[in-house]
């Protein structure tokens, strides 16, 4: 070697990212191309991806480069932002995360690679933290139940006012908010409210509500402009008329402030974000959303509840499934799928590390602070808008401008109101100093001590909470750093993340999150930036957008995408959005049917609905495939009225369906256009182009194909791409003339949606480029027919395209095993935990199915090891089907087993222990012990537990 | 409360991280000092230590901040270091630590709060790790046997040249050593032979070693300058002569050269911190050390070996442990006890996630780089050295200051060899633009495609290795990120560290690291600066390392203390290097006599010994003081030779000895010097200073008492304190004379020794300031003091003080319970593992005792649940004591039991499966589950197996 010429071309590890992203190795996928009876990718390639809708050129993409070039070129990046310190507020705090949660979760893969807590068993730990995180947000509204956690506080809100409408028992169609409402929200209370029929009033609720018939209201607490005011006549008033009350809070205020539970609120929202999340230009954050034991059918979004194992020992699961938009379909009333799991854990843990006292101090102290800031600025002249406050202060100025340009050269950020109001906001980060920065922007010195002295009291005693929450012992225990190491350490020990094995979920796509993607997102330069920061302090995350959006439109095929939706569901609703606005534009408002396959995603139907689109179902075939003489059928009964179709292609059976050109051009032939989910753009990548085979609009989803990890059920990230003509219906900034011409109704509280985890997306494309990005859908599609081909001798597949394969995924049918066996597909799920495995999805799209999503980022050896487990199970149904096993008693119903039931001293199953925990003798040497058996799910629905009782309910 | 007046001081959380860093919570303390029958703790302490060595003021050191506050203040020093692209080399090179080993290892405590692997069966997974070390080094040097890390390059070719004197048959006291060695190196043994009695020769190898009787040689490879020569017939000659030789190996060369095994050296050392640990201003980094079989029982430091477990199944663990000097005393041969394990495990890492392959390329790519460089240099007039390479060149100049200084314009630094030559060395960091750069240094622009096209090999065909190292699946399994991920997850798994539970280790200080003093550890301005950069660029090192030893200065008492000791074993030899040269100085050279206490740590008469110094015991009275009378006699006997006394305070027995003023007082009227053992300066910080109350000398361990992670069993800091009249002995800087005046001869290779974990102590002394320090202090020693009191019903304490107190530790006795049941130490220890405990120190300093550490941080819970476990195995103890279960099958002697042993289907004990793995309640909730059974350690020396097997030996 050393002998031979070099070239330093030839020595440069150019794709080195890409081998380290991608699982097999070379040589892996020679053996496995060798197995399904190819000679190349390529070759194999060609028959799976039908030769119509193939690109005819590479991506106009750049060559990938190494991890520390794309972390050199990032970091770029981050320097043009300028994390000025934020007086912003409104809605957007400095928060300090604790260092040993940072570490231990946000940059901690156990947490982060995680799926969501659909297999309890498999989940307790992340099931816990969200439970806290219930427990956390009930104590401190004082409302019963809480739900998982939402997208963030104006979609939470706007959630909120259509449980208002569901639960209200007045006819009326109007909701009425708050003038003082955080701006943003009542964007997205806008928007979500006009395609429903909902009539938005804008009011002060004390002196413009009388007289007025509304389902609901939504107050603001404190309001935006910081006031703190007593409700509880409004409240009162709003339930006399048979309406709603929502009130959106502030998380930290509740420490000190009377709740909405005991001011007679029925729904509370709001975000948590101040709890240890730094502002992140916007997002991930968790919002949150509490209501009463009788609205609990209604809330959106998961719900963690308490029920008993196998064993009758606690356990936790997600609650009251039944409502959720994958089963509900086309009587959905929310499209939620992702909730923000990630960060819920975040200011879940935030709370367990401070406890009760430790918020109060917290609390107490930016109150205090804020005190005496607004005497100084008193004294100096300025004056206030309001005479009460919590942490925020407005300020009546002759001029905004120069105040703010003052602040600006200071590195200091204040809310700019408009041109005779600033605000400022205090958050857990300022000090005596800021405060007498502050006094200076506004005029002068004063002696901090010396007016501290002479502060009183600003909040009423009756707006004062009086009672002791979080009383808890989780919220008591962990307060030294070693403590909550080892809770967060044992939590994460009782799940199974992509950390540990491979997590084998049909649409969900659980690849590599590489740790290169992940260090940029808590660097200060992107963590620490307010979303309203002035356009000249965030170039940085400009540029990145820019960038980031018009790769997306590359790989794509689309012309335009927003990167303003933080959720899948989210981009479908824009998408749909814009199809409105869209027909609406042309005169042709009346189109209002969209199409959808009795194969899609729950989401579809819902979205649809919310768009206050009417839903009509197109057949598929036996195949699975969308049957084309029904689409007709349907597109030329709804011809006048069609708005659109959603498809997902490849197709939710998971294949590449040959009529998609012909779909497109039947629903365009009509006036509609054709909306193509992108769930499943895996396998597309590099290959095809939704945008030019037939797609007007897709939505994708970052936290699947491109590599944002899916933090144990969100943060998502779904952008919306569209073709030219809808580029102008994208959602627009928040709170104004959307950027770049667009004038889209905006759909999240942050123009940009979860920007600060947008550098993993960027990442992932710069580091895989051109090649790696179509490598890696190759491999994904080769690897889906690999565990096809290795597992079809033992079980059925469901559906296959023309040539016999499938995409980058496929069905096991277990129906037939049913019949023979009585073994159901849960039972099959379960035995997997036993064996060391996350179930594959289940009983999606098809009941009774699993569907295998492999991903490019396993390697041939994981892929074996869950082979070998499927078959070892068949193998065990078969003991079963011949009645060596009754199957009332046998591995695979009584799984999974957790270490208790196998160390008990008596064991009176037909099979052995060995059988039962050590079925292959690799398990041995990496065995994971469910920490509980079996979750029952009746039990946990029918004794709704939802939060941790507070200790006195043990006294 | 909020209607309370406020002020801003009570409100912030001043001592917050205070809070954090000690385990029980205020009322804790209190509910142990009722406990302990006290009302204060300022009481309690008062009982405890005595009073005539008490601080009559409180440390001079500032008030403790908050995380924050010290992250941007460190952050502000950081911001003083100058990271310069580095061409230096000279055993120091850029480095891409791949990121999944950053984040899952030096960032991740399952890696970096372990300790030392002494207990295998909870160890397996950082023993998995060592091993594949071993393996590394044993297939690149081509020799047999590779121990688990020496401290550094230096330090390791020291102490190959007393391993080369042992093994000798030669009776020359000569030591040749290549006059291209590293500079380092050669002052380190120029230090190490002096009092050693050993004569060092520098000289060329090839010219000089011709009629020369030696004992052994150390030749560089290649040699500092660059050149890589054969030195087969010198190797031959030194044999000849029954000499050994030694070589220093660079490990990335020899991916391509010919291995110091096959060219037929007897040891090989050299550095593994160019395999992804950065340079951090000298270290901390992983040496190697290998050697032939024959001489396995002469190689110093740790030894991974191969052996079984109880079941027959292979299990690591340390081998040939009866070579440390905690059991050789006085007459071991090396006072080696820490290893680097953390970086030797990344270095292991980086070449599990390369593969040989991998390496190969980066080896080839660097040499090619130099050859491409080499040519273009030689074009543009320069002169070269030699005329062979690696990656190093000499190029002759006029004058080297501007040539440097131009570099330094450009942010290069270049090796300063002397006046008229500069060295460049390229590394894995290197590109096609750095050579271009340096060609432009030395005066053109060349095209480099059109140089590299004419570049001709210019390593001679014998010198290019032709076999293929590391074939072992381990360095060819885990090449995507993806499986590198789960498989340090795995092995992170198998093991117990800090982040599960309390480790309990006497003597040892296993406290919390926190995030926030591990956090700065891998910023770049720390990681990435060479040590021997000019003084300009390092400034924030300069400013930490100066107002570090200020505060270790005021901690301890004494007036000046050296950072260079990188472990504590060095410090205490640098310590009496000091003593020896103080009273050399004097005119009394002839002192030579160190008195040690029995009760000693058995590196102090290693350390000794090493010094030249011979070792008297002084007794211990049967409660473990020291015996003044005997210690009067021996002063006496020996008063013209008494060079010093080396006592541990407080004891080693855990007892504050009420003599210690009157022990100084003899020692020093006979003109000895008092060196204090800072092992224990856990129990003294705040409270007393060894500088003050009688010691002339101390070693601290920072990795102990300051917070510094032990990693496994390394890195440690192992500082010097001394008082003004030894201040100029301390060790000087490396290569040259003293800064600040100091003039001892150096002990490690880097001048600051492990610079860039400074910080952690740095942060740690920084947050806990003077107040929550000696908080520190008393709760270690209350929480020691609440487990003697909960345990002494159960089992007898061994010493206490005169106040009935212990220390910060406590022994507890087991030799009667092997008197009335046969049950020994190691089966208590091993039981605990069932508990999910690390067991206490074992036999130390008393044989067949447990001596138990709490530390500060542990928390009353976990203090309980411990002393739970410890009353539990009591209990067990008393049902073999009366025969209800036999001494030959109990769960003590069976411990610990394994997953595979529970499950198994025959179960023959007369005890249950539930009192095996579950013998308290608690722990089905939270089961560590040991991979291995007990370990067999006859086995595994017997048959000793310390690397694993190329694949080719198993086909």
């Amino acid at each position: 070697m050393l002998q031979a010429k070099h070239s330093i071309r030839d020595l440069e590890d150019r794709a080195e990212f890409t081998r380290r992203h991608i699982g097999p190795s070379v040589d892996d996928i020679a053996r496995m191309l060798q197995r399904l009876g190819h000679s190349s990718l390529n070759e194999f390639i060609g028959e799976v991806v039908p030769g119509g809708i193939r690109m005819p050129a590479p991506l106009a993409l750049a060559e990938g480069v190494q991890e520390h070039e794309a972390l050199a070129e990032i970091r770029a990046l981050a320097a043009k932002n300028k994390p000025f310190k934020s007086f912003v507020g409104q809605g957007y705090y400095g928060t300090r995360t604790p260092n040993v949660v940072l570490r231990n979760i946000l940059e901690n893969p156990a947490w982060y690679t995680a799926y969501t807590p659909y297999q309890p068993e498999i989940s307790q730990g992340r099931l816990e933290a969200l439970f806290n995180f219930q427990t956390l947000v009930s104590e401190l509204t004082g409302l019963d139940l809480a739900n998982a956690s939402m997208l963030d506080e104006a979609t939470a809100a706007a959630e909120a006012m259509t449980l208002c409408q569901r639960m209200s028992k007045s006819k009326s169609r109007t909701f009425f908010v708050d003038r003082d409402c955080l701006p943003q929200t009542i964007a997205v209370l806008q928007t979500r409210a006009e395609p429903l029929g909902i009539e938005i009033v804008i009011g002060d609720p004390l002196a413009e509500l009388e007289g007025r018939e509304v389902f609901g209201i939504l107050l603001q607490y404190p309001g935006a402009s910081g006031a703190v005011k007593d409700y509880r006549n409004v409240i009162e008033a709003v339930h006399a008329q048979r309406g709603l009350v929502a009130m959106a809070a502030d998380i930290l205020s509740l420490l000190l402030l009377t709740p909405p539970g005991q001011l007679g609120a029925d729904v509370a929202v709001g975000s948590t974000q101040r709890f240890g999340v730094p502002m992140g230009f916007g997002g991930p954050h968790a919002a949150y959303m509490a209501t009463r034991e009788s609205y609990k059918r209604s809330l959106p979004g998961r719900l963690v509840g308490q029920s008993i194992d196998s064993c009758g020992n606690p356990a936790y699961r997600l609650a009251l499934q039944t409502r959720e938009q994958h089963i509900r379909r086309e009587k959905a009333t929310s499209n939620i799928c992702t909730a923000q799991v990630l960060l819920a854990v975040m200011a879940s843990m935030y709370a367990v590390y401070h406890g009760p006292q430790g918020l109060r101090l917290i609390a107490t102290r930016v109150h205090h602070l804020t005190s005496v800031l607004a005497l100084g600025l008193k004294e100096l002249g300025a004056q206030l808008q309001s005479d009460s406050w919590f942490d925020t202060l407005t300020v009546k100025v002759d001029d905004a401008e120069p105040v703010l340009e003052k602040a600006a050269e200071q590195g200091i950020n204040l809310r700019a109101i408009d041109g005779r109001r600033v605000g400022i906001s205090l958050d857990e980060t300022a000090t005596q100093g800021d405060v007498e920065i502050l006094w200076q922007l506004f005029g002068g010195a004063l002696d901090f001590s010396e007016v501290e002295s002479r502060v009183s009291p600003v909040l009423a005693g009756e707006l004062l909470r009086d009672d002791s929450p979080l009383s808890q012992e989780v919220f008591n225990r962990y307060h030294s750093e070693t403590e909550m190491l080892r809770y967060l350490r044992s939590l994460a020990d009782l799940d199974i993340a992509l950390d540990r094995s491979m997590i084998p979920l049909g649409s969900c796509t659980m690849k590599l999150n590489a740790t290169a993607e992940m260090i940029p997102v808590t660097w200060p330069e992107f963590a620490n930036v307010h979303p309203y920061a002035p356009a000249d302090q965030v170039a940085g995350y400009a540029e990145l957008i820019e960038g980031l959006e018009a790769m997306l439109c590359e790989i794509t095929g689309y012309d335009a995408v927003s990167l303003q939706p933080n959720a899948g569901s989210q981009g479908e609703y824009a998408g749909l959005l814009a199809i409105r606005a869209y027909h609406a534009s042309r005169g042709e408002g009346g189109r209002d049917i969209c199409l959808i396959p009795s194969s899609a995603h729950g989401t579809n139907p819902a979205s649809a609905q919310m768009c206050g689109m009417r839903v009509v179902v197109v057949r598929c075939d036996e195949q699975g495939n969308v049957c084309l003489d029904d689409l007709r059928e349907k597109a030329a009964e709804h011809s006048e009225r069609l708005a659109a179709i959603m498809v997902t292609y490849p197709s939710t059976h998971g294949v590449f369906e040959q009529g998609i050109g012909e779909l497109s051009e039947i629903v365009h032939r009509h006036g509609g256009q054709v909306y193509i989910d992108g769930a499943n753009l895996n396998a597309m990548v590099g290959l095809c182009q939704p945008g030019v085979f037939g797609g007007d609009v897709s939505h994708l989803n970052l936290h699947k194909t491109f590599c944002i990890p899916h933090g144990g059920g969100g943060p998502g990230v779904g952008p919306v791409a569209v073709r030219a003509h809808l580029a102008e219906f994208l959602p627009g900034a928040v709170g104004g003339a959307g950027a770049d011409g667009r004038r889209g109704a905006p759909v999240s509280a942050a123009t940009a949606g979860s920007a600060s985890i947008l550098p993993i997306t960027w990442m992932y494309i710069r580091m895989m480029g051109r090649d790696g990005l179509r490598s890696a859908t190759e491999v994904a599609i080769l690897n889906a027919n690999y565990i096809a081909a290795r597992l079809q001798e033992h079980y059925p597949i469901l559906y296959r395209g023309s040539g016999g394969h499938v995409a980058h995924e496929c069905i096991v049918d277990l129906r037939p095993l049913k019949e023979s066996s009585g073994i159901l597909v849960d039972d099959v799920a379960k035995r997997l935990v036993d064996y060391g495995f996350h179930a594959p999805t289940m009983s999606f799209p098809v009941a009774g199915t699993l569907m295998i999503e492999p991903t490019e980022s396993e390697s041939l050896a994981e892929l074996d090891r869950f082979c070998d487990a499927m078959i070892q199970i068949r193998a065990e149904i078969a003991r079963v089907e011949n009645g060596e096993w009754p199957l009332g008693d046998n591995p695979l119903v009584n799984a999974p087993h957790t270490a208790s039931v196998m160390a008990a001293d008596g064991w009176a199953h037909p099979y052995s222990r060995t059988e039962a925990v050590f079925p292959l003798e690799e398990l041995r040497g990496r065995k994971y012990w469910p920490p509980v058996g079996r979750v029952d799910n009746v039990h946990g629905d029918k004794h709704l537990v939802c939060s941790c009782a507070p200790i006195s309910a043990y006294e």
